[in-house]
C-alpha cells in the first residue's frame, strides 16, 4: 500500500476544501453573519495550510508516481470523503446552528453525498453562511470532488483514473476521451453549463428569492435535495416545481449523452438503452400512481405535478418534496420504494443502484429462462448494440446482493431503536440510496434527528456506501487491505 | 416439447392423488363424516380412472422414451404442481368447509407447497377429513409427490432426474447414488422413519390428542405449518413444543446428513459447510432475541421456549406459532424477516432461499474484497471443500435477483388492497418463502381471507413460485416455451 501517495491525495482534498469555505465566508460577509464567516475564514485557512503542508512537505511530489493502483485509489477515495466530511462539519459546530458535533457530521456526510437527510427540525432558522454550504456540498459531492481536483490540476504520476473510477457513479465510467484530466474538465463543464441553465431559469420566479435560487439549484444539481424552507419546495409556484422536475430528470441522466450531444453525435445519443429505461421507468411509474390516485379519489388536478415532480424527485434520489406523499395510498409508496432503489442513470448525479445496472439484471433473468428453454444456443447480452462481458454482468449481480446484504444489516441494526417497519426501511433506503426523505415516522419534512447516535452512525456509512458505491468503502474497512 | 410426455406424468399424478383420496376418506369413516367421506371417495375414484385412462391409452409406455429433457422436466412438474392443486381443493369446496373455490384452491396450493398460510377463520369447525387432508398435502409436498411417484415406480425411459432436479429445493440435488429410483426410494424411507420417530414422541403427552398428533407432525415433517387448532401449538404442552422445536430443525436439515449417517460417513456428515451456517444461523438469532427480549424487559422465563420455537418454525418455514410475536419489539421482527428469507437447507423440506445460497452469496462477498486487493490471485469458493463452480456461483446469484425482482413485483400487486406495508410485505414473504404466518394486520392467528382475489391469485403463483423454485415456473408462464 503506497500510504503516501493516499497522503498526497489527502493533501489535495484537504487544501481545496480550505478554498471551497471561502465561499460561505462570504456568503456570511453579505448577510452580515460575522462571527460565522470569520469561523468559515479561519478554518479555510488552516485547512490551506494542512494541505499545502502535506502536499509539499509531507507527501511530495513522486509519492504518486509509485505503485498506485485501484487499491490505492479506492482507499484514498475513502478515506478522502471521509476527511472531508469530518472537517466540513465543523463550521456547522463552531457556528452552534448545529450544537452536537455527530449531528453536524451526519449533516455534512449527507451534504456530500447528496443525500439531504437533515438532522434539522428548522432550517429556516439557520445562518445564510450555512445553509449556502450545506447546498454546496450537494454540488460538489454530485459530481465528485476528486474529479474537481483532477479537471483543474494535472496529477503527475500515479493512476489519475482510478480515483475517477472510485468516485463516479455507475458500472460504465465511459472513458469519454483517453486522457483523465480532459473526461474530468469535460463533465464539470457540462455540469456547470446546466447548473447555469437552471439558475437563470427560476431565479426570476417571484415565489423564490436569488439566494433561494442559488440553493435550490446546487440541491437539484447534485441530486441532493436539502431544502432552504422547512416545507422544501411547496410553497415555491408551480412554474419553479416545473423547471426543478425537468432539470432534476436531466440530473439524473447519464453525462455520456451530453457528452454525444456536445461533439453533434446525435444519433448515438438517442439510441442509448439506458436512457430508454431511464424515461420508461419513470413514466410508466407516474401513469401507474395517477391512476391508482385517480380510483382511489385522492382526485387529480393539483396531484399531477405532485406526481410528475415526486417520482423524480426520488427516482433521481433529489428528495425534494412538494406534498406529504406520506398520505396518498401504499400502492404509491410500494412504487416510491421500487423508484428509490432504481435511482438514476450510471454516471449522473444521482444515487441509488443505477438504472444501467437494473437493465443488466433484468436482462439476465429473461436469458436464464431462455437457456432453460434452448441450452445449446448461446446468448450474449447487448447494451448499446454491444455485447456485455460475462464479468460485467458477473460483477452487477454480486453488486446487487452486497447491496442487499447491507440493507438488510443496516435496516437490522436501525431497528433497535423501535420505530416501526416503515420507519426503520423507509430510514435504510432513504439514506443508503442517498435520497432524503422519510415515510412513516418521519413523514415529509420532518428530520432525522430523533435517531439514537449508534443509528446516525449506521446511516452515515450507509450514505458513504450509497455514493461511493461499496467496493471503496468495504476495502476501506476490510483488515486485509492494511495487513502487511 | 414432448407433451405426450408431460401428459403421461400429469396422467400418473392424477391417479396417484386418487389414491392419496382414500385416505381422507378412510378418516371421514372413522369420525362419521359420511357425506365428506364419500365424496373424497367418489373425486379419489374418478381421478384414478383419469389417471388410468391417460397413463394406458392417451400417452402410453413410450411417449416418455423420446426426447424428455430438463425443459419437459420443468413444465411437466410445474404443470403437476397445479393440476394436482387444483383437483385437491375439490373437495374442500364440495364438502362446503371452504365454500368458495380460489379460497379453497389458495388452501390446496398453500397445503402442496408447505406455506401453511390458511383462509380458514376457525379450523376447529372443519371435518376431521378435511384437517386430516391438509395436513397431508404438507406432508406429501415436502419431499414431493413426483419424488414419491419415483420412489415406487419404474419410469421407463425418460429423464427422471429432471423432475426431481425441478422438483427438489436447493443447489444440489446431490445425486446421493446414480439411479434416480434408489434415490428417491432411499430420501422417502428417512423421511418417514423421522415423521414416525416425532410421532411416537409426542402422542402420549395428555396435551395432544392422537388426531392431533398424526396432523401436527406430518405438518412438522413438510415444514408445512397448518395447525388443527385455533391457536395453532399454543395449548399443547411445553414438552410438545419442545420436540416439535428439534423436529422442526431436523426436518430442515440437508437429507444429505442423514444419508451419510446411514452410510456410516459420520465424519463427512458433520463437515458439511451448509449444516454449520444452518446452526449458526439459527443460534445466532435466538441469542440476539433473547437478548434483546430482556434488555427491553419482556422478560425471559416462558419466552426463552417462546424464541427457540419461534426462530425454527421460521427459519424451517414451517410456521407454527406458540406466541403472538406481533408484539415483540420491531428488532426481532426484522430477525424474523432474515430467517424467513433464509430458509431451511437444500435438499430439506424447507423453503426459502436456502443457507447453502447464502452461503455462496456471502462467500462471494468476501471474495470481491479480496480480489480487491489481490487483484491477480485466483481464487475460487469451496464447499465442504471442494471447488464450487463459477457457473453454480452465477446462477445463485441469478437466482437471488430474481427472487428479489419477483418479491418486488408481488408486493406491488397486492399493494391495491392498501394494508399497511407490514401487512403486505409479510403476506408476500410468507407465502413466498413458503411460511404461512402473517405480521401486521395479520397477526399471528389471523388467516390469509381478507386479501382481495387478485391478491390470492399472486399469492397462490408466490407460493408455488416458492415452492418450485422459480425457474420451472418461469419456465411455465414464458411464451417461448410454447412456441414451435
Amino acid at each position: 500500500m503506497n500510504l503516501k501517495g493516499v497522503l498526497r491525495i489527502l493533501g489535495f482534498v484537504v487544501g481545496m476544501e480550505g478554498v471551497f469555505f471561502l465561499l460561505p465566508a462570504l456568503v456570511g460577509l453579505i448577510y452580515g453573519e460575522y462571527p460565522a464567516a470569520l469561523i468559515y475564514l479561519v478554518t479555510g485557512v488552516i485547512c490551506m495550510l494542512l494541505g499545502l503542508l502535506t502536499v509539499k512537505v509531507l507527501a511530495p511530489k513522486g509519492a504518486l508516481s509509485k505503485g498506485f493502483y485501484g487499491k490505492e485509489g479506492f482507499v484514498a477515495t475513502s478515506l478522502s470523503w471521509i476527511v472531508m466530511s469530518l472537517i466540513g462539519a465543523v463550521p456547522f459546530r463552531l457556528t452552534k446552528d448545529i450544537p452536537n458535533y455527530l449531528d453536524a457530521l451526519f449533516e455534512t456526510v449527507s451534504g456530500f453525498t447528496t443525500t439531504g437527510a437533515s438532522i434539522m427540525n428548522d432550517v429556516e432558522a439557520m445562518l445564510h453562511c450555512n445553509l449556502f454550504f450545506r447546498s454546496f456540498t450537494h454540488w460538489l459531492g454530485g459530481m465528485g470532488v476528486l474529479v474537481f481536483i483532477l479537471a483543474i490540476m494535472p496529477m503527475a504520476g500515479g493512476s489519475p483514473l482510478s480515483l475517477m473510477k472510485a468516485e463516479s457513479p455507475g458500472p460504465t465510467v465511459s472513458k469519454l476521451v483517453p486522457k483523465a484530466q480532459k473526461t474530468a474538465l469535460i463533465l464539470y463543464g457540462l455540469y456547470i453549463l446546466l447548473t447555469l441553465a437552471e439558475f437563470l431559469l427560476i431565479v426570476f420566479d417571484p415565489s423564490i428569492t436569488v439566494f433561494q435560487s442559488i440553493c435550490h439549484t446546487l440541491g437539484t444539481a447534485g441530486t441532493g435535495g436539502f431544502g432552504v424552507l422547512n416545507d422544501s419546495v411547496a410553497s415555491f409556484s408551480d412554474y419553479v416545481k416545473i423547471i426543478t422536475t425537468i432539470f432534476m430528470m436531466l440530473f439524473g441522466l447519464n453525462f455520456s449523452f451530453y457528452y454525444l450531444l456536445l461533439m453533434k453525435r446525435i444519433k448515438e445519443a438517442f439510441k442509448l438503452d439506458e436512457i430508454k429505461w431511464y424515461l420508461g421507468i419513470y413514466f410508466g411509474a407516474v401513469i401507474l400512481m395517477l391512476f391508482d390516485l385517480a380510483v382511489k379519489g385522492y382526485g387529480l388536478g393539483k396531484n399531477v405535478i405532485n406526481v410528475f415532480f415526486s417520482c423524480a424527485s426520488l427516482m433521481t434520489t433529489t428528495g425534494y418534496t412538494v406534498t406529504d406523499f406520506g398520505e396518498w395510498p401504499v400502492f404509491t409508496h410500494v412504487i416510491f420504494f421500487a423508484l428509490m432503489f432504481v435511482g438514476g442513470c450510471a454516471g449522473s448525479t444521482g444515487g441509488g443502484f443505477k438504472v444501467a445496472r437494473i437493465m443488466l439484471l433484468a436482462k439476465q433473468i429473461g436469458r436464464d429462462v431462455r437457456k432453460q428453454i434452448h441450452p445449446n444456443r448461446v446468448t450474449t447480452i447487448k447494451s448499446d448494440g454491444k455485447a456485455v462481458s460475462e464479468e460485467v454482468l458477473a460483477s452487477t449481480n454480486r453488486l446487487f446482493i452486497t447491496y442487499v446484504f447491507i440493507l438488510a444489516l443496516s435496516a437490522l441494526i436501525i431497528s433497535l431503536d423501535g420505530f416501526d417497519y416503515t420507519t426503520t426501511f423507509a430510514a435504510v433506503m432513504s439514506t443508503y440510496n442517498n435520497i432524503g426523505v422519510g415515510l412513516g415516522d418521519i413523514c415529509v419534512g420532518d428530520s432525522f434527528s430523533m435517531f439514537s447516535s449508534t443509528s446516525k452512525i449506521v446511516m452515515i456509512f450507509d450514505m458513504l456506501f450509497g455514493r461511493l458505491e461499496i467496493i471503496p468503502m468495504l476495502l476501506l474497512i476490510s483488515p486485509s487491505t492494511w495487513r502487511k
